[in-house]
């Protein structure tokens, strides 16, 4: 039976998702991209050159940070810059971000050249990490089309090696459902987040009892509507890619 | 003889002025401004009560925080939540905007409540603190129209006693200019940011030579440009605001 | 054909568990656990009250702290004392360590109390989250039984619904493997964490694609290996807690 | 019709202003100065050689910092050592002190060389930053003058291109009044810091409406005020470096 | 035979010492001392009441910190502000301030008030640590006779149960010398900071071998010869303090 | 008459001492040394090469930074990495540790190599810094031995110029006395560590009147009975050096 959820789609149904390409006339790749009401602005920035301890490996480097507008969420946030500390759930979800991209970045294939993502949630509504991902896999594409084009890597790399998208799903009110909104996430039993490429491949699990533990099966069954969900994010990012 | 700017407009023109109000669905009061280029998300966050420092004295508190995404900006800056400490801009700009709305707030009519004001800059083309400004009166605002609503504030206190908006003039290649884009205003003999009323008096001046020192003359003709300049953002202020 | 491993055990095997229970005078509880050379000092704080936020509503409170000893590595690390400030592995393994054992400690048994874990590497030879949370049952039962000796929870409270045990897994030279010294940590192209309770119920699965992405079944074959091991694991905490 | 000031000076008239040029041993250049009972020590720092980001390009760096012991004022302040962060107010008169010095000083005349200039705060009582201005201002010909002396700038040249002073001015009690102390700056409807050069020209213009906005002809008469006593400012300091 | 030192003195002869009382005008008790080219301003701030963890129990508190401007040495100094923390050196020294200090305070007879000490070098050259205990205690008396004229400490009370003062010692060139400047310092093949009472008991004893560990017999010719040096100065902070 | 001491020994015996040599398996030299209940890991980390500020001079660096778990001690305190800084007390003894060890070691025989002492204290009643010195020269001593067969040093280097080991007294219920624990310690009115070289030299003395203030005379008492307690605790290191 299917849960009821505020926005009536069913449990296996994806939010709104939208990705809008080039959001930033500054950044070398950008993308401003939306789960239902969770807004994240995504950018790469390409810079030529790596630090100094990859030097003359022939390697590039490609890193990820996240932060939140201090009134993205429903009660304002302090800003962690005013805190004069990052805390432990943004360096987490950074870390997360950076991983799973890099999953999909031929290193040698970019040569000596170092991509920063930043992905700044304007507005949250749950899954900001995994909309985060997913938009900045199209900001990273776009970095490196630009760099294809500026000379900087070889019109013919293939510095992508595949696609990559994420999203969560949970078990709220005793069933399965994907991508969860605030007000699920903050009732669900089991709130897993699944990053996956564009072949079905797993790159990261993260699953988290917040109530009961969950079974082996309970497990299996949350990763398989995961795969489903992100198989639709990647035809939207190819999409995205193609206009 | 008129500055030949890069966008085709002449010397005592705005850029092209935009507010986009209500952007944001978990804030109070907020507004997307662009000034050209140069675009920032402000937020006001209403929050009935006040500080335990003042409380019982029957007034209210403003105060206001700026920031700028990393890659906001044509190079990709350091986070400073991730440096562990607000740069000294940052904190020169976030008091400016802070002092300039407290300037058209009644404390007594606004009652023993707090309002936040964040400014994040998305995209950043030169004016950021100006533009800044000139939404944070627009969220403010809406927070304010908010909290009478829901009766925080009774309907008919006059909490704004006037309008507030900003903007920057300059000297730039020997003539006045009116609100000058990032390559303007890195090569401008003389920088001033102009905050004032919508009565037209003035708020702020902040005047800096950064190249030849300027004379009084010059400082007359520069803040008369601006206070020009700001009549027209009231005005968009005003027509925003009514839709 | 099982992977040759280098100090002999197969790939199902643990390596040499050991739990001293008592290690600290000081503490209310605390365990040394050691996973071969992987070595964290555990202890468990007990103190009558909450914090304030929390006060009132008859619940408790239960937080965990990791951290490694500059010198517990093959190269020494800056302190992070000294650094000031938290690393982002440190904070993401101490809000896992703290998740963990929340998942069987039941708030409202607890009453108006707190306790705070810290674990501490002391040598390190991966795996130091995993033995970290096994360790930590150990001093959190400890401690629990302490403050029921107090007086300070009643004698017949269950504050402890269920056992939690933890074991890295991973795919080593292309086979699945348990529990992971730093040599094989460092080449594994998966890498994941299980914790599970003494039911044989998953609390957290944390799995990365270090270098190949993986399919569904290897993540299901690597939580069954994992839940193998734990179930171990367990049985050595019963044993400790007996004796 | 003439504000009553506390100490009897009539409105245009400055405080009793001391420069004590040569206060400190250890520095290239010094001077105490006082106006009324403000009291900043200013050091002037010479250091051949310029940061790395700035080396071969034949051009020099002036940079200042500002700080207040923790009992100049009326009532002790935490030390920002302690708070672990430099305030916004530290960080903005910083800024503004080495803008002011910067506008007098010809960079490729200074030569591949660094001045950093203190200023510190030993006694408060409104317009520090303005005593600290016109002080720092003789230590800096004092440093520059010792480098001459020891060949690192050749005797002839023009390092300094003008002499710079600073003031502060503010409608007080409804009327323009000339160099506030902290009794009349908390009572100013209008503050405003003008700094000029010996020749009368503005370099910085930072006025703020505390109380009620101002005209632009109010403004026009407190920048007349003010290059008044910059001028009686600028014979002090020239006093003092013939002496 | 006489150690033959920089400006003439013999071995057992201090610097000039001067303490002018009562230099600043905003603390309640304030003195600066020099000790030949150390100069040291040292205030006492009088604040009524006690922090909230010593409420009720009809005792005091008193405190001290240290700091150094970046100028007072003879190359400069980063600012401890800037750099966002506190030295190991500065610590160690407010820790030794404090605690000489509160070595002669009856707490009961400073009733719950509390009195922060701070000594912040304006020069240095050697003996700041020393300079600042002997300053400091002129600057405590004042402020404890300021709280008895406003009637916060009661006019008969014995707050000061004694006087403190403190000097270095050291074997420089192989012999006993006493109030070591800079450069005796530098050299010094042990190095000793001595606090002791108006009757000639010891408060604090610090040696410490710079070059060659010394003999018990050494420690105790040392301990002589600051104990005479302390008893002048306590002779010069009882002058001050009868002017 | 002896003080009765909560475990029985006289005024004059240490508490039983334990030194585990090679406690570490990654550290170059480590000890795990026990005075009672105190217990401390040393580590000495050897790195060829030194800072760049010493290169080229042939001359080496030892350095030593001190910890505390947060549950060493009856009440848990709260860690420092947390806190973002490294408190006084810390940097206090961090500085007398590295002040101590370099004592003793020669850096022309040590070459231009560094090592960096690590003590941390798993737990704590008293003593902790002299067991951290005492226990911290094992490991130093065992770092060169390696060093030594590694021939990062020549064989022949006399790195070591002499022992050195650390002791507390105190004048506890007006008696001298030995080695104190953290009760004794708590009470102590005078508290005194000395650290000396195995010839009986004197390398620190730092005395403290935590209540009366003493005289010469009992500071002769106190430290000819740390001298005699020295001499022990150094032939329990030559002992562990030997096996």
């Amino acid at each position: 039976m299917a849960l009821k959820r505020s926005n009536g789609r069913d449990n296996r149904t994806l939010r709104e998702v939208t990705i809008e390409r080039g959001w930033s006339e500054n950044a070398e790749g950008s993308a401003l991209v939306s789960f239902g009401n969770t807004r994240v602005l995504c950018t790469a920035s390409f810079q030529p050159g790596v630090p100094r301890w990859l030097k003359g490996q022939g390697t590039g480097w490609v890193t990820a940070e996240y932060g939140m507008l201090p009134r993205s969420t429903n009660s304002r946030m302090d800003r962690e810059a005013v805190k004069g500390k990052v805390g432990g759930r943004t360096h987490e979800i950074s870390r997360l971000i950076g991983r799973s991209l890099r999953a999909v970045v031929s290193y040698p294939e970019l040569g000596e050249n170092t991509i920063v993502i930043d992905t700044d949630v304007l507005q949250a509504d749950g899954g900001t990490r995994t909309a985060a991902i997913t938009g900045a896999y199209v900001a990273l594409a776009d970095a490196i089309a630009w760099a294809k084009k500026q000379g900087h890597v070889p019109e013919g790399a293939k510095v992508l090696i595949d696609e990559v998208a994420a999203i969560s799903v949970g078990i709220v009110a005793g069933e399965p459902a994907l991508d969860l909104d605030y007000n699920e996430d903050s009732t669900a039993e089991t709130d897993m987040n699944v990053v996956a490429t564009g072949r079905g491949l797993l790159v990261e699990v993260q699953g988290t009892a917040e109530g009961q533990p969950f079974s082996k099966d309970e497990l299996g069954d949350l990763v398989d509507l995961a795969l489903e969900g992100i198989s639709t994010l990647v035809d939207i990012q190819r999409t995205t890619l193609a206009s």
